[in-house]
């Protein structure tokens, strides 16, 4: 009977369920002996998310391989009850199908989902020359810029620079950064590609301002932006489709 | 003529609010030589409030007996123009029905509403054999995570142990405080009794968190609910009626 | 070709854009060598602002004489990107008649509306006898105590005190300030007006609590509300027409 037993500090959890709800409601969580990993797409195909949290993200972790398939909007409710920085006890039933939560004197069994119905999906492989890591604080400002004007933005890799631009009827926003601005820069031509703000925005929000964020550009190409949680024992990436540049 | 003239920090009539608007809209004060007292029953007859404040919660207090029907929304618009630790002064003016607040330079007269309407409910006398004292916080971490489970909670005293249980279609929450996570127990015999967690949230939400809060419980028998206010020199006692425990 | 470029802290437009959006939702800046002023009534005719803000106001301050049409709305959104002691960058682009702000490593560049059907006010001369100067926070415990008993207040200016009173059907509201409670007072004879507490709500909401506020007040008048901001630099006055006394 595969078994699954952890304890991790809230403000992982929270971290996790933000990156994924932001594209769906329900996951399916591979449970495996080095760790947690989780893929999922958005119901309109624009967007993907590859997630992993290694057993060092955890203060306890035995796991067996299995899966679990989660009702965000029941863990983030769950997750309430826990302050950043308590822990939390996680135990898989597999005789009743739930995942019981401890938290303080509090035992909460949650029913797991079927996940028959979700897929696993491949993260294709893309070919992006240019690769730029800034501050995500940055990157949050310019797309609270943007929102009063547009509802998609243009960023721009150059050599030396990172440019993100929102065209309105009649305003416009610009966000260049350069030189000591940018943490680190790899662009051997200039990539640029359009997108759809409201995916960008919801997706940069889960880095915090002061943390980096890493951003992989092509010209009309995806984007795949990088960045890692629990302290490095945990990683996102996600994957973007780019809009098609209306003229 | 009768009269009451008084001083009080805003706190603590800010505590008096909260606890009786949990369960009604007006309510019929009784003012007394040693001080206020309160008793009401919410419409749908489910719960009750018996409330005392000695004249050792108020900095200045000289009263004749006589009693005020008070529009407690008007009650909670005049206490939002004070700080928790401005003092608020009071007098009844006979001669226009009128409670005259002093709050800084501002004089705020609030009439006063007919009491003749008002029962006077009579606090039931109940034979409840176990008797809990625990932390406040505790009480409400349970009811907000059986919140997002039931609408309704079994509230259970062991011999030594206290457990509130929410069971729904498919998640449960389950709180359990035993030994030292209590501050006090005496049950000779297991109690469990069944309440609707809405009054129940409510009621409880009046006490701090760092708080203690006493439950007297039977089995299938109204919950008695109590706890000291104003540094002890003030007194609640909630009622509520269990429910019937659905087969 | 005119120009004008300025820096300046984002809490001075901040206040500038308060006090103007109380009124109006777009307004005319009058640019000049020394500064920016601005005057405008709101649709209804019933109140009017007039605003100056010396160059001293600002960290940096090149104009010549020109003026902008600027929709109050759109430079809120921009302001937000912003906090209080952040510095911004203006600079006014005639050939595509933007108004550029910088903000961090943003440029926003934002549209300038058409001024031919803004008017130009004439602030009215008035024989307003009476002027005392209070704390603002005073004026506005005052408002807010009024606003749950009536939609009008009575501003009295007496010998040596000054009065707001609000009467509603049965509850009554009355601030009364003299002595070393008023900051200063100049009122050889008896003043007394009765405003619009929306309004006049509005506008002491402007100042800050700690800052003092001059009202100019006759008997059935406008009442003129001055106060200063920027630390002084700016300067701002209100003219509200009075209500008739209803019997």
């Amino acid at each position: 009977m595969p078994a699954f037993k952890a304890k991790v500090k809230a403000e992982v959890l929270k971290t996790v369920l933000d990156a994924v709800q932001t594209l769906v409601d329900e996951a399916k969580i591979q449970v495996a002996p080095e760790g947690l990993s989780l893929k999922a797409v958005d119901p309109a195909h624009v967007a993907m998310v590859d997630l992993s949290l290694g057993k060092g993200a955890f203060t306890e972790f035995h796991a067996d391989d299995l899966e679990m398939g989660v009702d965000l909007d029941k863990l983030k409710d769950i997750l309430k009850l826990a302050s950043s920085q308590d822990e939390i006890g996680l135990e898989y039933k597999e005789d009743t199908h739930r995942l019981v939560f401890k938290i303080g004197h509090i035992t909460r069994r949650m029913a797991l989902v079927d996940t028959t119905n979700m897929g696993d999906p491949k993260v294709p492989n893309l070919n992006l020359p240019s690769k730029v890591t800034i501050l995500a604080g940055e990157l949050q400002q310019g797309i609270k810029a943007s929102e009063a004007v547009s509802d998609h933005i243009a960023l721009v890799a150059g050599d030396d620079s990172f440019e993100l631009v929102a065209d309105g009827d009649t305003d416009q926003v610009h966000l260049k950064l350069e030189g000591d601005d940018i943490v680190k820069i790899e662009s051997p031509e200039e990539s640029r590609s359009l997108f759809s703000l409201d995916y960008f925005s919801n997706m940069s929000k889960v880095v915090k301002g002061g943390d980096s964020i890493t951003l992989n550009l092509g010209t009309d190409y995806p984007v795949k932006i990088e960045f890692d949680i629990a302290g490095g024992s945990g990683h996102i990436t996600y994957l973007l489709a780019p809009r098609i540049e209306s003229e």
